[in-house]
C-alpha cells in the first residue's frame, strides 16, 4: 500500500552515481517500481566582458558546447545503466537534459508523479557542502519524499 | 547486499508519525532489519525576568515537567506502536529521551551504527520551515543515508 512505485534517480553521473542507483533499486526491488535515472547537464553562461574601453558583457554561444555535454553524458548514462544489477521487477528509463537540476528535477518529479526523489548527499564541509545544495533544496521543495544517499562519510 | 539493516526512525508523535513509520517499515520489510523508534523531548529552558528593579533572569526548575513530558511521550510512543501493522520479519525497539532533537538523533544513529535514518519533513512556507529544521540538520551531518517523508504537502 505505502510501497515506493516511481522513482526518480538524480544522478550527476560521477563515481557515486552507482551506489546512488543501487540503493534506489533495493528500494524498488519487489515492489514492481518504475525507476527513472535523469542527469541534468548544468548549463553555466560565460560572461566575456570585451577589453577597455567597451565593457558591454557578451554571452557566448555555448549551444555547441551544450549538445557535446549531452552527448557525453548519454553515453555516460548507458554506461551506468549496463553496470547496474536490475531486479526482475524493476524497469528503468532515463533520460538526460540540461537546465538548473533542482529546478529540473523537481519538474520532472512532479510531470511524472513521482513518489520518491533518490539522490547522492555529500558531506558537510567546504565545497562538499556547496555540492550539497541541490539536495537540500530538493528536501525543501519535494511533492514526495525523498531519500539522500551518503556519497561521502562525514569523518572523511 | 545494499539493504538497509539498521532504520532510525525519529519520530516527533505528532499525528504523522505513523505515516512516517510506515514509510519506514515499507523500506524495512523482508530484509530482517531491526527499526528502532526514537522521540526526544525538546526541553527549552524558560528564563523568568522578575519584575522591576529586579531584571536578574532565572531559570525555572523544570526537571519535574520534563519527567511528566517523558512519562507522556512514552504513553504516546506506546500508543504509535500498538497502532503500527509490522511485518513479520521486523524487530522494532524504542525509546524517548531529552534533549535537543538532531543532537540526539544524531548520537543515537552514530551509536547504534544505523545505516538509514528516516525522519518527517515539513513543507517550505514559514513555520513548518522553521520545524524542518532537524530535518535539514540530520540531512547535513547524518553519518548514513536519510529518508525524508513528507508529511505536509507543497501545495497545502
Amino acid at each position: 500500500m505505502n510501497a515506493y512505485k516511481q522513482i526518480l534517480v538524480a544522478v550527476d553521473l560521477s563515481g557515486d552515481s552507482q551506489r546512488v542507483c543501487r540503493q534506489a533499486l533495493e528500494v524498488a526491488n519487489g515492489n514492481g517500481a518504475s525507476i527513472f535515472l535523469l542527469h541534468v547537464v548544468e548549463i553555466i553562461y560565460q560572461v566575456s566582458v570585451a577589453s577597455e574601453p567597451m565593457f558591454y558583457p557578451a554571452f557566448e554561444d555555448i549551444s555547441q558546447n551544450e549538445e557535446e555535454l549531452i552527448k557525453l553524458s548519454k553515453a555516460k548514462m548507458a554506461d551506468l545503466i549496463r553496470g547496474l544489477q536490475t531486479g526482475e521487477n524493476v524497469r528503468i528509463e532515463s533520460d538526460v537534459i540540461s537546465g538548473i537540476p533542482k529546478a529540473e528535477i523537481l519538474r520532472i518529479a512532479e510531470e511524472k508523479q513521482t513518489d520518491l526523489i533518490v539522490c547522492g548527499s555529500h558531506g558537510r564541509s567546504g565545497f562538499e557542502l556547496l555540492l550539497g545544495s541541490t539536495a537540500n533544496a530538493i528536501l525543501h521543495h519535494a511533492p514526495c519524499d525523498v531519500l539522500a544517499v551518503r556519497t561521502k562519510k562525514n569523518t572523511e
